[in-house]
């Protein structure tokens, strides 16, 4: 007979998981950069008596792409410490190491199960009109230009609470519950470093989930698949400035040769073989009006439903990025920052997944594979442990949005929490005894 | 028979030229935030004895135009302020009001002769190698992404210089001699507002300066014609942010209608009648790789060799800029932010310099007419004097110069500002007495 | 118990049908001038004592679109008369009314069962080397420019060997046998006038069929899905001739309006719901080098998996269009020149081809769905039939190609033909005595 | 006391003069094709008892550029003879040798005096309306897409009408007369291979005309400088061909990068020294619009007001176009064919000139320089000839004219023929006895 948690235990989790996602919300950190977050899960984890491993200790240094650089990094710490992050966990992060891994040892031997979330915001501005809730109720990010528009402080605030409610029923656990709090998913950066180091080495049951993503409240997909591979393209065009009215033809525009790749890249052809996705996301070039333009910089994303096709958008995008330099008889730098790959939920732990939300009334839990839209670093976790031998599944806690993901005005239906740390406390748990 | 300023008074205005100007070139400050480059200036001004008129008085408020905006300007007042601006004139130019004038009248009555010189830096990283000499001798810009890169810091030390030697000979000038130091050249901002506060309404004769402009050292060109009508347009686009994975075709690509538009721009057809220009100086887009861009931010210059060659590529990229928003179904909002017009200097004022310059040995002063590459709003004082029935010219001192014009490493060769000084001084004084 | 055919009746049909294959490849013609291949169709119908409609009859000549000019139907309709087009079924043709129904009554009554081809070759130049055997074997296309690149000789081939094997044992067919001859499926012109013309209102079962399409010799897919839907644009911009040198601001420059079109229409975003595609065939711009272009002309085609995501298409391709035109002061002129939708092969209709294929030793028959990478008008055939309640099926008989569709050196093996008039015979008795 | 050519010879010369222009007009031929314009010259010379030389003769073979191919020579060549073009002078001509030069020996020894005018005409259609005075006359052109829209057809008449003037004054003439006929100005093709031919190598004054430019009726202009110089350019993709719904990313697609080129050539940056100028004049590509276009042919040429310009946008355009080969991934070939080059008039040359013109009551001729907006290949013949120490003139015979040149309504005002031959007549007189 399958055991239900205590309400009151299941209540508690839910009102400080409600609180935590809206200060997350507040204090929105960007890929790499978050200090404050993840020091604070750190020390939730640590209250609720679980091990607690971060830092260098669950990310390979090494394997990172993309980072921010040391000024960024700099100023971004001492933001954290300015807003209260804890100084016991905040130093372990320094550098952009800012992975948190919880582990609760269960009362008894079983297998290892991993939920993974993640923590990063969108340099997104976010709405502050009353229109949006968490202006109108406070909670808007007071970090300009930076937003929790696609849910990961709700990830977060849903890992914290799902520990919560396992650290309470630690003698029904079976096994070793890990809760992997990954940065960075936002670009691709994070999860490669946490399977180099070997976090789920020895996980038998891994589930990752997302909020939202156009599933209804009070529903949930158990097996998302068809994860787009991506590759995160940085270019920066180094051309000539010059007099724009008195010397126009001395100047190399790295504007102009941008702009000519911007064209030529969303121009890139379809692919017959499944969904491809390319997107220039900013450009920034030139420096004064009447200047031609010496530099350029772009940040680029190309999508594939394989990896083959993100390798054709990629060799493409190259391809483009190099002709526009040619046309403009200038020099381009092109740096990959970032990659995710596809992977597959596996059936059988859907299935599981799905029984667990059967036995709760008003929700309704589907094993139907559904298909995503975007991409996913959450691949490289169940790709390591598909390949030892593990079942692993990616699974959305559906919510009514108030507008899309990566919108200025992304907000999701906080009643969803509460059934949702419930859901996935008891997979992990079922888990567990499996 | 001419008369010879004493050695040692202009040795003396040389030196202290010299050292200004690098304390300028130290402390750049782009149009209409010159808040400690003006203060300076007006404290010198009335240390040297001579009325002082600034801020509003001198500056219609309303004509403005391509302010920045409030914050920006806060930012510079607080830095000048902090820099060491002189308080007692420093609120006087609060909120972008930087234009000063300086009075010197004579020990007769005579003409009204006016020297207009400029104040503003540009938005250029400066060169910090050694190859540069600011870099070498440490006074290269502390202000990240802004330098003196057209010489306008010379301009000003010129033009306090000029002012030095003739109030040590104030008895020998006859009529008004009025300093105009205009803020915000670049950009074609500056010298409109002071023209409608009425600063030229009782010029007789007008002469504007520029260092440099591809002249060599030890020679002058006293009748620079052809400066190209200009007018500065910001452009914004406005569109829909969307998961560039999962949605694409849901958002409403701003940074695509910028890149579309800036091709289209350079693509305008060159005009029959005379040169024509066109720049997309700066490109600012989107705010995270993964979404669709809903913004675009665009610098943009157009000129031309007569007011209907400048209205015609205003017209032109008006209707591109519209076009490409029609391409990609979103907005776009077009902002005039400067205008610069074209005048002719008068010939006869130009022989008279060239016959100061015949007075000078080792100087060599051309009143040949010189065609300029650029745009100047200086063009409106020009214009405005000659409509009133006095001569304007626009003279160059000459310099050989480390880089052109805008580039990074721009420089002059300080020996030059000595007799730069001496022929302005010589100039005022013999208009003077004309 | 099956009946076979016998095998003298097929052998003589197969080689029939590869001679007519190649006398077509040989004497390609387009969409809608299908004069020659159309009359050949009838006489040979008529010969073998099927009843024949053509033109008018079997195609509503006010629902035509991309019709060619007056001067081309003119040209290929003496073309075909002067290569041998039969005189007595030619002039029901012309005017572009390239259509032809045969209609094989059998010998019980039963139900009407359909199978259609289609006739049109492409405006591709067919390669001359020996490499291709076409050219080889002296059965290149003599007409310049036209090719038989996509099969449609073969299917023309296939349908009238299928007619004449249902000729020969009209004494087992029950019900009746239409075979439609459609012309312009290339542009998706021709089965809409045949649908509107009441061709398949009495249908109760209809197979369309393609040859090749990535399907290896020997084998056959019974259920082919998922075909875009498509829209075929015309797009003409109208500027005003200048000399380029002399007044080059004077022109309207419908070339480079063209050439910015091109380049956003290539990048209108993908579709977060299905496969979408957009390509620009043809352009002809301007009349001479050193005169603006005042005239230039696209052929365009957009599809989507869905008729929404084709209509999104042309919906972003008219956004597109039009804001070219805007870029550069020019007018254009958009038409719709053709359209394909999607349908679905019904499983019933596709499984009892794959038993027929069953009964055929060496042959592999799959009923299971097959992806579609391009479009069909085959589809409104379908569409319509399903929609009286009929059954449709679009199958393709497998041929290993020597190069791909659309290409200079498409070929298919030949060998494959004899086994897929059997095919088609033997399906077409079973849907009789279904 | 200068010599007044009888009143009876200009009229009946002039009245010839403009039925031959019609009957040119009527028959226009592209350069290097001007078969039956050639004859028609060459045997009118004869009959007015000039000494011919024709094709191979004047005109070097080998230094031909921008032939066009076989075909299309044979094409017009046949054309030229089905539309009455001499027999007897005809073959001379053939393979693109379309150039004649007639020789009048004069009654004494004296300078040689050139009269350089060109045959042909350019790819416009003509207007056919009633408001085109030629339409409405019934001399516009039968050649679909070819007409006299620059006015060649009347310099060829007043070359002829000035050569009958002199033969019947040929008692008068002193030394030499050349009257040079041209092909092929147009694509500055036909000038280097007379000039390498030898036929300007022993003038001692050269005279080139036009008609109209911008000067009015009766009003010449004796001295035209800064023709640009110019470099045309073809450029040709070949990319592959795939099928555009299947397998677009199969394919190369040259129209796409035939696009992305046109953008690029136009944004080519303004040159500080002088006037530049960029055009594609025609763009073919493609061959079916459900095809990725495989070849893409672009019609270019670049300009400027000096070689070194020329050259810039020569360089800058091969980068263009070798570029957007590289980002479509597929080759360019580029082929220079045709130049032309800069050349001043001689300003004695120019006032003797103006001089004859004071003599004819009603017609204003000025010897003040005036400046050209387009490109000449007569600057060879004028190079050449001040090289060797003699001199050259530039002039434009003015008329009002219906609409600009190079548009499709291009139209003179015949009235000014007469006093163009009368000023030409009198000039190579006055020349002669200089």
């Amino acid at each position: 007979m399958a055991f239900y948690p205590p309400a009151d235990l299941l209540e508690a989790a839910a009102r400080r998981a409600v609180a935590l996602r809206r200060d997350l919300h507040r204090h929105p950190e960007l890929g790499l950069t978050e200090f404050r977050t993840a020091s604070l899960v750190a020390e939730r984890l640590a209250t609720l008596g679980l091990g607690v491993k971060l830092g260098r200790e669950v990310m390979d240094s090494a394997s990172r792409v993309g980072l921010p650089d040391e000024d960024e990094l700099e100023r971004c710490y001492r933001r954290a410490k300015a807003e209260g992050a804890p100084l016991s966990f905040l130093p372990a992060l320094a550098g952009g190491h800012t992975a948190v891994v919880g582990l609760l040892e269960g009362a008894e031997h079983g297998p290892v199960v991993a939920l993974r979330v993640d923590m990063d915001a969108l340099p997104i501005h976010e709405d502050a009109t009353q229109a949006h809730l968490p202006a109108r109720e406070g909670f808007a990010s007071v970090h300009p230009g930076v937003m929790h528009a696609c849910g990961h402080d709700v990830h977060t605030a849903l890992g914290l609470g799902a520990a919560e409610v396992l650290s309470g029923l630690r003698h029904r656990v079976k096994g070793t519950v890990k809760f992997v709090f990954q940065p960075a998913e936002e670009g691709g950066r994070g999860a490669v470093p946490m399977v180099k180091a070997g976090v789920v080495e020895d996980v038998d049951h891994f589930v990752a989930i997302h909020i939202g993503t156009g599933v209804p409240s009070l529903s949930a997909c158990a097996a998302v698949n068809g994860h787009l591979a991506s590759v995160k393209l940085d270019a920066t065009y180094r051309g000539r400035s010059a007099h724009a009215g008195g010397q126009p033809d001395q100047g190399r525009n790295a504007l102009l040769a941008a702009a000519e790749a911007v064209q030529a890249l969303y121009g890139i052809s379809r692919h017959h073989a499944g969904r491809s996705r390319v997107n220039v996301g900013t450009l920034r070039a030139g420096s004064g009006r009447n200047v031609i333009a010496d530099h350029a910089f772009l940040e680029i994303e190309v999508r594939g439903e394989t990896e083959e096709i993100a390798e054709y958008m990629r060799r493409r995008a190259e391809a483009v990025l190099r002709g526009a330099a040619l046309m403009e008889d200038l020099e381009v730098e092109i740096r990959v920052v970032g990659r995710t790959t596809t992977a597959d939920s596996d059936p059988e732990l859907a299935r599981i997944i799905a029984e667990v939300g059967a036995e709760m009334p008003g929700i309704s839990v589907s094993a139907v594979p559904h298909q995503a839209g975007g991409s996913e670093d959450a691949t490289y976790f169940m790709r390591r442990v598909q390949k030892r031998g593990g079942k692993a599944a990616y699974a959305v806690i559906g919510s009514d949005l108030a507008s899309g993901h990566h919108t200025s005005r992304f907000d999701i239906d906080e009643s969803d929490m509460a059934w949702g740390i419930e859901l996935l406390a008891r997979t992990l748990l079922r888990l567990g005894s499996a």
